[in-house]
């Protein structure tokens, strides 16, 4: 059992991008478990854009972490030692434990998972929650049919490569949004029909050469002006699922509304929020068709894992810059 | 039969609110309709938001009317002469017949109306087209079940005042956004359980108030920062009806976008854009619902009728200002 954890708390709410001096580093030693409590020791943190949210003050669709609290983080552990009955040492378990070394728990919200079936970061990606979010919403939220022409921005992002390759398998006709060459040439190694490199192209006019049609549903993982372009170019009765905004997180001036938004009315379309949370009862069989498809080798997943709980402030930063290519994950231990 | 016909043609595209020199007022002589026509004189002519964003060039949901076109409207008149096998004199017909005195028309879009059934500005209001509107906008795109919280913005107008009292007959509990004391006294008698003065208020905060669990269904005609506000006070699930924007219609700068709409996601909702026209097959049915809604007192309809087709311009004006109370009407004839 290790002596001691050291933990990211947060200090202060960030205006804009979020600092080191936003959080405090600390050392403490770690305790015991209690009666019906385990200690886990972290092998993977999950680095992902919502965090930035989970900062500000003020409930969203979770309350936000308090001040002196541990930073909020989904991660994934091994169990160390453990006085609760359903959990064993050994046992490889996924929950918000935190961006830490180690952390207690009273089992509220782990799930165990077999390390045998899959690559442990898989967990954190595909087989976990990016890849549920991206799983609910091009199927139920954007209610993808065969035929459709599909646009995905953040389509390199954990979500969005998943996003788009689920609608390739659903026979869908996908374009996908990313920053820089590299990524444009990745989504298009998935499958994707076409790429839109966002940093070196009108992203508009791209897709009005693409999809003359317009487009029949719009997955939104960054807001911003690329929303707008999306919106500018919808089919009749076209669907726009919101995931996220990216683009609009780390604001120090309001939300950039998408000015476009009367094509919902002239083109009769739907936009919706969802949150994954909701789709919870399903996971399991999001899961399961997910864990067929890599099998079957049509869904391919990246992660990119940065090593030590040290560089958490700066590796959170490469989300929003679009640095990482793949999945964003912190590694603080060896798996074994 | 009239020898002379008066009429307003577009000139040029209006930079902003239209202003009198975008129309030319034109005299010419009648002519006498061919085969397959008829002759009808204008009684009434419907002023509508909507006829702002018809004056634009490029398509919209229709074509834009063309310079040196009369401009688009719908009216409603009487036949004075046909050559048309289903029309004969003194029927009286509603359709796009124009901003003018007389049309010539070969039966494309026109309707026949009974003038004993109901008075005929009805059929330019509640058994019309702003009717049809609020009838499909507020039960299918709102989607509203009794006891829903549901605001309607432009609740004073010809739209929204229908919309307000459908949910009402629904068993909704209904909130209006209006500007001034009269029209907000006026929606209150119409039956609305409460009345929000965006002239006098802030609207967020008095949404806030009145419906301290979040609106569960959000009717929009005005767009702009009343958009925004109902944004940011959603309940779980909510559904936005986008049915227009008269508050950007004549915007020289882009169009504000709603800065709220991460509310969606947070949310979980939907905001969703429609047209009247795609539900025609389904408007005998909504006019047999109103029609026995206005028989029994529980749906009331109040028309502002404006004198003279040479007012034309300065009336439709009234409708971005908010000068009119009730359906704006421009009366051009006599009925007999």
């Amino acid at each position: 059992m290790p002596a001691l954890n050291h933990k990211f708390q947060l200090a202060a709410r960030p205006d804009g991008l979020p600092k080191r001096t936003d959080w405090n580093y600390v050392e403490e030693p770690v305790r015991e478990p209690g009666d019906g409590e385990l200690l886990i020791k972290i092998i993977y943190i999950s680095l992902d854009p919502a965090m930035r949210g989970w900062m500000n003050a003020g409930k969203s669709y979770v309350e936000p972490v308090g001040i002196g609290e541990v930073m909020r983080a989904l991660a994934l552990g091994r169990v160390v030692n453990s006085r609760h009955p359903k959990f064993a040492p050994g046992d490889y378990v996924y929950g918000p434990l935190g961006v830490q070394e180690c952390a207690l728990s009273n089992g509220a919200g782990l799930t165990k998972v077999d390390s045998a079936l899959a690559p442990l970061p898989l967990y954190l990606s595909t087989l976990g929650m990016p890849g549920m979010t991206a799983y609910f919403g091009i199927l139920d939220v954007g209610q993808i049919e065969a035929g459709d022409m599909v646009v995905i921005s953040g389509a390199a992002g954990a979500v969005g490569a998943v996003a788009g390759q689920i609608a390739k398998i659903k026979g869908c006709r996908v374009i996908g949004i990313a920053g820089g060459a590299a990524k444009c040439q990745y989504i298009k190694e998935l499958g994707f029909d076409a790429a839109i490199d966002y940093k070196s192209e009108d992203v508009g006019k791209a897709l009005a050469t693409l999809c003359p049609k317009g487009l029949d549903v719009y997955f939104d993982n960054v807001g911003g002006d690329i929303l707008d372009a999306a919106l500018a170019n919808l089919a009749r009765g076209a669907r726009i699922a919101i995931c996220g905004a990216i683009s609009q997180y780390n604001n120090t001036t309001p939300i950039k509304g998408p000015s476009n938004y009367l094509s919902l009315l002239i083109n009769r379309a739907t936009m919706r929020g969802f949150i994954v949370f909701d789709f919870a009862a399903r996971y399991s069989e999001a899961a399961r068709d997910m864990a067929a498809w890599i099998a079957s080798g049509q869904l391919k997943s990246r992660e990119h894992i940065v090593q030590g709980l040290e560089k958490f402030p700066e590796a959170l930063l490469m989300l929003y810059s679009g640095e990482n290519f793949g999945k964003l994950i912190l590694k603080v231990a060896d798996a074994a």
